[in-house]
């Protein structure tokens, strides 16, 4: 039996959110409720399926509930995501995959059974509707194959990217964390194989502002760059990143979500 | 009894708020407390009102504190509403009505019986000596009487407003959601006898900016609008709407809280 | 045994607090976990140290994690300091000890056994990677004693701090809350001993801007001042604090976090 039910969505610490809360608790009081994010940045996919990736590991066996859903009202489905260390429920964009990844994806199920759902379900809010109360049966012990069929197709995402080409590795910045921590979509183990703590490296930054080649170190940890100073660095979530120690990546470089980031390797 | 605490402030999600959910767990570690919205406008106790009247039907029994309290210090009470399908504790100033209404208002009590309130009783924070503590022990099973006498007499506020003039319906902004959602004071049913989803409506806002006649359309839902489309629709707590397809109708109309909002029926 | 943890942080309320949290309860599932506040200015100890301190004697024995930690993945130590009325756990950088203090300050760990903590420690984040499952093995009921040895040197901070000089109390602004409140690190009885309420007081501020002296007036709650009227009042922290009836102090005053205040007491 689950205990714990995770809410990762773009709805803001909103009456929203609280709503979800309140049709999770009525079908399982014993339910201890864990708010991951609810700023991803409005109908982000791509940042909603990081924010999810990155934390979903440091949670038991818990039931993961995402809802960044700019196709709520249409034909799109509602999955659970049965994983070897955990469920995940929402709609079926992309945004779970990442997730259901790192905890080891088994099988999915298309939400079909209207049992387990609210009695009447909205065009505008299928995270109250639908997938909270999913997850609140979840938490009760009802099987994913009691609330729908087994599926093979979904749409799937892949936050793990990078081109190579002339001499640099071309990723896209996939968050901008509260200190302005500019993370990309370039795994660790991509850029190890070029670069070692210590060295300098060259990025580049395209998005509304261009940012002209900039030589910065690769650090290890924030602290051991001097106050102020710009650096590259590898996330807690293993992703290659820019940051400023005490300061703000994102204003220094006036980028944001969504930016191509270029490194130079050669 | 009830396991539920909900919060409803304009404290922001502050130490204010933690110190109340210390005093209410100090008195019965064994609630669930869940925030509804700390992001209630300062002071503005019709959006506080509309919030919780929003939200409250989604729990099951539980109790609910409400604190948007411009006259915290003066003489005005504190009170407990005892309805069919759950409580409601805060600052006699009409907040809690209409969520009263909602979940089927059965009595009124004023708070008055000290033993069940902090030792020190400050002039500026009853959210945390007055209303978290009678909150608690309501959660432990002590009674509304027990705690205070009924009464007759209290603020009353009402959302669900409009004026029909000159073949337009006037009504106000209650609230404008993370989104940039304009939620309204007119009813769903009074817009059904005007308007049919599909169809067109002419809409004109007043408030700092004067927002010109505006032709939209009146949708069931957000998906059946064009990306950036200004639409008309029904909220999912059953008041006309003013949205924007992935985008803030907010800022396309320049609206805010409290603007007069006007729609053609003729 | 504790049933409550709480959290005070930086990180804003983001999947970095969501992580935490899934720490805590993959260790110890009965936990209550509470954020007091993740709002805190991004490195600013000594406003870390006020929200902790104003806060934690709300909870009844509760074990209050903390982490604003400038000098995280340096050679900084983590403690964990027992109280009479609590436990508290972070980093050895002062952000701990004045709610040390305020719950009754008995004895302080270096928490050094490796067996409490997770597998792998990241540079950059001590919260989850140590003083989260510190604090859950402490709520299980692990003494401070097994997860490492008591020390007699550790940076302490102090929150309450006035200079007299020429006729006035120099204090500086420790705390903006959300409503624009300026709270200084003047204590209640010092003032009390220069001033009653219902008098005038003069103040100069000194910051990014300089507010030139000001008279206003000494009251005891908000409510008896006139619709936005500055006023001097006491917070519910017992400090010295500058306020404005329904309207922001802060932004009147164009002052801000560490500005100098000057209290004219002739």
């Amino acid at each position: 039996m689950h205990r714990v039910v995770t809410l990762t969505t773009d709805f803001g610490t909103t009456e929203y959110v609280a709503a979800m809360k309140g049709v999770v608790l009525s079908i399982n009081p014993q339910v201890t409720i864990v708010d991951i994010s609810h700023d991803v940045r409005p109908q982000n996919i791509l940042q909603g399926a990081y924010v999810l990736r990155a934390t979903v590991s440091y949670f038991d066996n818990a039931i993961h509930v995402g809802v960044v859903d700019p196709g709520v009202g249409t034909e799109r489905a509602g999955l659970i995501i049965r994983c070897e260390k955990g469920v995940l429920v929402g709609p079926d964009n992309g945004l779970l995959l990442p997730a259901a990844r790192k905890l080891g994806l088994a099988s999915v199920f298309r939400i079909t059974n209207a049992k387990y759902l609210l009695d009447t379900i909205s065009d505008t809010f299928h995270g109250r509707d639908i997938f909270a109360p999913a997850a609140a049966h979840l938490s009760r012990g009802v099987s994913p194959e009691e609330m729908g069929g087994s599926v093979d197709k979904y749409v799937d995402l892949k936050l793990e990217h990078y081109v190579e080409k002339d001499g640099r590795l071309e990723g896209r910045i996939l968050h901008v964390d509260r200190f302005g921590n500019l993370i990309s979509s370039i795994e660790k183990k991509v850029i190890s194989e070029h670069l070692d703590f210590g060295s300098h490296v060259t990025i580049e930054m395209k998005g509304e502002s261009e940012v002209k080649a900039k030589k910065i170190r690769f650090l290890s940890t924030y602290g051991a760059a001097d106050v102020g100073e710009l650096i590259a660095t590898v996330s807690s979530s293993g992703f290659f990143e820019i940051a400023c120690n005490r300061g703000s990546a994102g204003q220094m470089l006036n980028a944001d979500l969504g930016d191509i980031i270029e490194v130079k390797i050669q």
